[in-house]
């Protein structure tokens, strides 16, 4: 049976099972969202009023076998940077929607009544229940009275209190396999979801699977695509140390933002490692090791433990650990831990929240390097939705207007990640040019500035930034379709039997005769789709721009300023 | 000798007086403080960094005896809505910079030190001096003392709390001739001025003169166009009731908006109108008339006492009033004149904070109604800089983000004033695409659609609106670089006299012979050099929309809906 539309209307609380129009067919995760949000979203509505929609798909590939194909994509209008938004996050959702049938679960309309509710969908469809005991509560307990109130393996897509306030940094999370949390972070999809007041969503495929056309050939492919996976040096750094191998990496390259874009080093750095981290990991008894989605051979993800050798926090991630830690200039890893599970428990962007807090301190709200203040005002003020706490929960330009600074590192009101654009140019290109807001996953340059994967591109001179910028962010939203982490770039990047096992994969799940043009081809699709969508909502050119002082401040160690004239900037869009 | 350029460079504390280019010897008002931001402020700058500039301008006329020609212009790029921006308002410095040999006032840079200053402006130049002991201190507090500490008269602009803070409703206040405040209240101005740390500015004319090439044609101009002023039943009513005579007409008109714009009508009408008011005022004995600055023969301003006969507020007006009454539902014309007087002390926009309390009642920070709550919020939250306050004093749109509100009454996040543009249409044509946000007075439409001055243009229907607003925008324009009061708008419109003595008394003060057209290209250049450094700022035409609820909501009772196409309202700018 073919996939099917799934849409539910919480106006009239009713809900449809639709066939998929023949123009979305094709599509899937991102590529899929993002066709969904441009036909049916209004670019210039409010993000949380009536005529917004929340857009949940799983990726081309997600409920087969293949490795690393568990992501789910969640779009709609973003309520953070008023842009179309595409956030894909891991756990087992994807894989169940898939299983069950699911296309693509529109959301649409706000209730009439103040009440929350619940959607339970199953192969058979969506029921939409009102919902009371678990409002107000956090993702873990939310997650836990799921579980032990099903006999059912449910997949679970939970909104913490954050999103029930409808803060503009409020993300989605999902359950993983154990029972933590992965979540579509950026972008302010839980306020959305807030604003249709939906809580939780529970995924039962029953005892559906996920139909593979030509299972012989779909099976030696993954074969193929798996071996470059596991093989290439990054997937392998990642598995060791998590993500959080890039602090002594990026440090090195003076590219590390610190103290609020003030520095490309930070002193503390040695402190909140991934090679400290993953000692004190193995010390206490945490795992090194750890998937987000059955069938990840990369396993970046890990669980970290206390002193005491109980569970703090699991998915800990590099971004998080510098934004807390280099930006704040907190080089405590146990307060930055505290942090993140609190984040995970109020369901809220652990980037643009921590990047709010390194501008809170530079307004002088705490001292930079007070990591049990950031907690402090996590639970007194974010959690319970104090005026400071929405400040913050609002974001890092919220922070930056409410207390008129001028260093507030954003684009397109999005908090600017881990590197900075002033010593790693070809990022810049990403941050100014995304159709998203500052988001490094857009296109990850770091690959070939940094890391040497797919070449190299000197970070600090501006020659071929933007070529680079544009092919990866075409490579990019075409894997974000499939379903796939983003972490099989570096293998795509330069194992040449990755990328057409990829698409050796997507053939035979469909019986297709795709081809690295037909890859390309669906990238720029998607890009020019989402930036179609933002110009109707009145983003212009003058949107892809870095704030002023990454041109004026020079950032040490190598006193390096953002040079890309706008027209430079502006020819990311020839193609 | 021909007036200067004052410039204060406050990153090397310098000063230089400098001559008038000769682009800029025509202008005056706000057509000079326009002429110069466009010319010397980068457009995407950040409002509060060091590359914006405020840009302080008397008009044309100002500093002579032609009638309510005392309207000081301060412009800048606006840290509310990112576009450019003037305000003007009353008080003695426009009159005391013209007779200082003043064309304009251009405050660039940023301290280097975290120190604040006051500047002294004579003929001679301006002084920067350090200041220590105001910091912190009310507007009222701060007239005081700089009077009391000097013999001489002099002309003061002044930067509230709020300023210092750089909240992005923060105003800069005027002194009238009785101590009381004028305020250039919309967009933020005062967080520019606080950005550069400059508390105060003093203005000494010494013994300086405005000279008048033709003094006795002038004379003999200032006559008629006096004369036509008085003459004016609006004038007279004005005079009578102060601006508060709107709220019983509005009301009327069923486009009052009330309740956070959810009715066009207010209940408590009659208890906060301009006619209860003056009953009022007599019986406690106050001042029904007062003039904002010398010369001004409507004297709408008013001195409001409390119950035991002390002065609460001055220069009462009908937009705060409505704002705090029927807005936030608000019956009890004492608390709104406390609440007023509060603001006018912290230097904060009471349009803008007063439809942001609305807000701030949907999202169920304070009850509907609660007078007593808006004083204490103003005392305990925004004068303090809480978490609350900071959000607050940010105005409507910051309210709205922080809470999560979708029916946010802002036009490029300038709130909306005291008149509903589903009931009353012309005016919508004005928010929508006016340079600087939703502001009524950069387009009166009310003259024509309410009060029939200058004709009749029915409110309720969409025939003639766009032209209607399009032909004031540009007259608007042009009085408001003569220094002249918009209230001269209603005598000009229907008195055929006015309009050519007001040119007459532009001519004879400077031996010019200009023509009616002059004063339309005068206008429209203005408007399009104002829409030029908004287009490269990024703005585009998605800008010039009402927020979606206008479009979707009926408002009672005539449960009408805005309902112009981007079309239609985009041929506004067909000249």
């Amino acid at each position: 049976m073919a996939d099917k539309i799934f849409r539910v209307n919480m106006t009239d609380l009713t809900t449809t099972i639709e066939d998929v129009p023949a123009d979305w067919a094709g599509h899937g995760g991102r590529g899929l969202t993002s066709t969904i949000v441009a036909a049916e979203v209004e670019p210039t509505c409010h993000p949380l009023g009536a005529n917004n929609k929340l857009v949940i798909a799983p990726g081309l590939l997600s409920g087969t076998v293949a490795a690393n194909s568990g992501r789910l994509s969640i779009g709609a209008k973003s309520p953070l940077t008023g842009t179309i938004k595409e956030a894909n996050a891991g756990g087992t959702a994807a894989q169940f929607l898939a299983r069950a049938g699911v296309k693509a679960v529109i959301i649409e309309g706000l209730p009439k009544e103040d009440k929350w509710y619940n959607l339970a969908l199953t192969p058979e469809g969506v029921t939409i229940n009102e919902e009371t005991a678990l409002i107000g509560k956090g993702n873990f307990e939310t997650i836990k009275a799921i579980e032990e109130s099903r006999e059912e393996k449910l997949a679970v897509i939970t909104l913490g209190p954050a999103g029930e306030m409808r803060m503009a940094s409020a993300n989605i999370s999902i359950k993983d396999p154990d029972g933590g949390l992965r979540s579509s972070g950026r972008g302010g999809l839980g306020a959305v979801m807030g604003s249709k007041k939906i809580k939780y969503i529970t995924i039962d495929p029953k005892d559906g699977k996920v139909a593979v056309a030509k299972p012989e050939e779909f099976k030696q492919a993954n074969r193929t695509f798996a071996k470059a996976l596991v093989d290439h040096p990054v997937s392998q750094a990642l598995g060791e140390y998590g993500t959080n191998v890039l602090v002594n990496i990026i440090n090195e390259s003076g590219g590390l933002p610190s103290k609020n874009f003030t520095q490309g080093q930070f002193e503390g750095h040695e402190s909140i490692s991934g090679e400290t981290m993953a000692d004190t990991i193995t010390q206490r008894g945490g795992k090194k090791k750890h998937n987000c989605h059955p069938g990840c051979v990369i396993q970046c993800s890990q669980v970290y433990n206390d002193a005491n050798g109980k569970k703090l926090t699991s998915g800990f991630e590099y971004e998080s650990i510098w934004a807390m830690g280099a930006d704040c200039c907190v080089d405590n890893l146990d307060h930055i831990a505290e942090a993140d599970q609190i984040m995970d428990d109020l369901g809220i962007d652990s980037i643009e929240t921590s990047v709010a807090m390194a501008v809170a301190m530079e307004a002088g709200v705490l001292p930079f390097g007070d990591g049990e203040g950031i907690c402090r005002i996590l639970r007194e003020d974010v959690a319970k939705g104090t005026g400071l706490g929405r400040i913050i929960g609002n974001g890092t330009g919220s922070v930056g207007r409410s207390f008129g600074i001028t260093r507030v590192p954003v684009v397109k009101n999005q908090g600017i990640p881990a590197y900075d654009p002033r010593a790693i140019k070809g990022i810049g290109i990403t941050y100014a040019t995304s159709t998203q807001g500052a988001d490094h996953t857009m296109g990850y340059t770091i690959a070939t500035n940094i890391l040497n994967v797919g070449g190299k591109v000197d970070p600090l001179t501006n020659e071929g930034q933007v070529e680079l910028s544009r092919n990866l962010q075409i490579a990019t939203a075409a894997i974000d379709s499939t379903g796939m982490c983003l972490f099989i770039a570096f293998a795509a990047l330069d194992d040449e039997k990755c990328l057409p096992a990829l698409i050796d994969l997507i053939n035979a799940r469909f019986d297709l005769t795709l081809t690295g043009d037909d890859v390309v081809n669906l990238g720029q699709y998607i890009l020019k789709t989402e930036r179609a969508f933002n110009i109707a909502a009145g983003f212009t050119a003058a949107d892809d721009r870095l704030p002023e002082f990454f041109y004026t401040e020079p950032l040490p160690p190598h006193n390096v300023v953002f040079d890309f004239s706008g027209e430079e900037i502006d020819t990311f869009w020839d193609f």
